[in-house]
């Protein structure tokens, strides 16, 4: 079977195709995100944060893809509101071809903060905290 | 030829063997620490910079590890004062075997800013900044 999951994972984030995130999204995944320690927990928190952070995200792009069987590192580059910032995606898949695990690693720290703001903005205004 | 280079950096890691270290790392390798944006760039202050994370952090694991021809990236957990942090060491070797680009992403922000505390504390004692 071919593996396509790198290729839809890419559609989703530089085609912003949202229907498709949550068709990768498996409904019990965990979501760790840069800024705190304690993960969220579904499909429907974690498909909204990954939507936002798309959003909040300018020139984005990744440099290196590592991929070990269902465990991908995939290394970017982004601006926030014109700041560099670098960083990793860490996605475990499950054996059913969906993501059970998301992990996000940045720097630098003023970049991070900024991040954090801004999500924090968006999840109080969308009721999530 | 074997390829022996994550042997290696493990006995830094995990022997703290900083004559290896030494010798691992390109005279002009760049260090793009989790902190600040702008890059350090030789083998003295990155032999400084790893020598004293390797102080800093506790209970230091590799949990997976993705190679890609010259390019390795770790993920790991470590406590720094008891507080838990999650990373990845992005490690980009020349041809001659050496580490030209050293680049570390941490999770979350705390962690992130006691690690900067503690740096800078030593950075100064060193006379590095």
């Amino acid at each position: 079977m071919k593996d396509d999951r790198l290729e839809r994972w890419h559609k989703v984030i530089f085609e912003k195709d949202m229907a498709l995130l949550h068709d990768l999204l498996a409904e019990q995944v965990e979501f760790h995100s840069p800024t705190v320690w304690k993960p969220k927990q579904g499909r429907d928190i974690t498909a909204y944060i990954l939507s936002m952070v798309i959003e909040i995200f300018e020139d984005f792009e990744y440099h290196h893809e590592w991929i070990d069987n269902n465990s991908f590192a995939l290394e970017f580059s982004a601006k926030i509101d014109g700041k560099n910032i670098k960083g990793v995606d860490l996605i475990h898949w499950d054996d059913e071809g969906q993501i059970k695990h998301f992990e996000v690693m940045m720097r630098p720290i003023n970049g991070l903060n900024l991040m954090y703001e801004k999500m924090t903005e968006h999840l109080k205004e969308a009721g999530f905290i």
